[in-house]
């Protein structure tokens, strides 16, 4: 790292400033002065770390606002916290920035990244920038903490777990659909309503660490629900089993999308929800159903994890619902 | 983090695989099956982060060897952790790639870093992977521990302090002067080690561990010497002034570049040096020494620490040599 001091002295000291407040309230950052930070979990508490690249034109489009570019490139890093139950602490930011960046983008950006550290109580702790031929890239590493030994695994499923889903999914896919014009336009707030959960993720930051000792096994909803559950069945080595009636739909998705199978399958395999999918013991289901009450989440039980592989979705007669490919579709 | 699985499932699967032996040591990292790593510094050690991200054509020739710009992407990273004193542990790697990657660029580029694991002892902890329509991208978080509160920091130097700096400088800028064709060519042996030096820095981990608690101030020298010392001159408030028949030129910078002025003010503006230029009080100076001995490292004191700010270099009759601009020269 040098600090946000790099190549083009002049524009990049503009970065520093920018920047240097977001690192205000982290003794260990000092300032974005020096070639590295320092942090120390509390005692008991180990760090949990994760990390993300985000690319224009792949991950987000480049004329979107900066403020939700800085928030998504976020947040999609915090929902990796959120589903492991982590506590989140800091970050560090490594931008490439296409030579044509202004000031006041980049303003707006890092009034987007304020924004969200107050909305989440996390400090920037430093990073790197550099000027590129090719898309603004955006590398954040996130860290949070826990106590010791208490991150929640992908692989912990067993054979009778209930399985859960946070919020609604398929939402950001159908707004990024109709972003792309490849949904049919709908009623205005319905389709601001869908493409808001595209352009900025909600993680569970407050409903991960209430699973903490409760879910067997989590993950957030990132490549589409039954491509992230496939990620739980496999490190598990269990199969998983959803009731299409119970997954849970947004009124907007229902209007603009609908809620027949073939809407289904697209809600199921669009991605980018970040909400969080989890199993739990059936013992444990109170325990669950008090955790999403007590941090105002709500939460679908949507399936039943069995002996087996893969998943699996069935209809209201038990009938399996084809899905041609897990995830990753379009619509 | 979506852990080296990722929007081309079949290639992202053989990046998983290269990669998942890479994190076999760190049991943390649980086989990059997982969204995030956990990792717990020993008793009354504290965390030392540092990001760097590099980028094709900006930081490396697209063209060079996939090894060794695996290696490169790293030691950038660990000559931070260096420079403070940390003992490095591990590293998040997040790449954007060209969509015309190859298995056997990729096999060759987890070579390199499995290389540099054996002898840095890190482990891979996570990361990321995306296709990208710009150059190829590598954006590296590492990290290292250190007794809490012994990081050597930029802000310590004081009026009175002597200068050092690790091995020679200069000799990275000649290597890329000769690539990019800016710098004549010369006798086979002198261009390969200075290209050699151009390719692969050496982070100076032994030398920063052994600083700790002797070193007033240092940093890595990545912008070129002077450049550099600028950010310890800003950061302790302080003048820095240099000798220039004390500054350390190669042999083989010597005979393709020479040592006269001009030659010495390319090697102290050339960068990529990743040396660790640091300020010790004199009565640590022979701790220092010490320190460079039992660590096997070349160093050279080079100057002192006055009152006042800036940096300047002084000739052998004590007049300062004229420096255009600090840093970020080209020959």
């Amino acid at each position: 790292m040098t600090n946000f001091s790099s190549e083009r002295p002049g524009e990049f000291e503009l970065i520093a400033k920018l920047f240097a407040p977001l690192a205000a309230k982290a003794p260990g950052a000092f300032g974005l002065t020096d070639d590295a930070a320092t942090f120390r979990p509390p005692t008991g508490e180990e760090l949990v770390m994760t990390a993300d690249l985000l690319s224009a034109d792949t991950h987000f489009r480049a004329k979107d606002p900066p403020e939700l570019i800085a928030k998504k490139a976020l947040r999609v890093n915090l929902s990796d916290l959120a589903a492991k139950g982590a506590m989140p602490r800091g970050y560090l930011l490594s931008l490439a920035l296409p030579r044509d960046w202004t000031a006041s983008w980049m303003a707006a950006f890092a009034r987007g990244l304020a924004d969200d550290q107050s909305a989440f109580s996390i400090s920037l702790f430093g990073g790197d920038t550099t000027a590129t031929d090719g898309p603004l890239t955006i590398a954040i590493t996130a860290f949070g903490t826990l106590p010791e030994g208490t991150m929640i695994r992908r692989n912990g499923a067993r054979p009778g777990d209930l399985v859960f889903v946070s919020g609604t999914v398929g939402d950001a896919g159908a707004g990024l659909a109709i972003l792309l014009g490849t949904l049919a336009q709908g009623p205005a707030a319905e389709q601001a309503a869908v493409i808001g959960r595209y352009h900025l993720p909600t993680p569970r930051m407050a409903l991960g660490q209430a699973l903490r000792g409760i879910a067997s096994a989590a993950l957030d909803v990132s490549d589409g629900l039954l491509a992230d559950l496939e990620h739980i069945a496999d490190t598990s080595a269990v199969r998983i089993v959803l009731r299409a009636k119970e997954v849970p739909l947004s009124p907007a998705y229902r209007r603009l999308v609908g809620g027949e199978d073939k809407a289904l399958v697209g809600a199921l395999t669009a991605g980018d929800d970040y909400e969080i999918a989890f199993t739990a013991a059936p013992s444990l289901r109170n325990a669950v159903l008090q955790a999403a009450a007590r941090t105002g989440t709500s939460i679908s039980e949507i399936g039943r994890v069995e002996d087996g592989s893969g998943v699996a979705v069935l209809d209201s007669n038990g009938r399996e619902i084809p899905v041609s490919r897990k995830g990753f579709r379009h619509f």
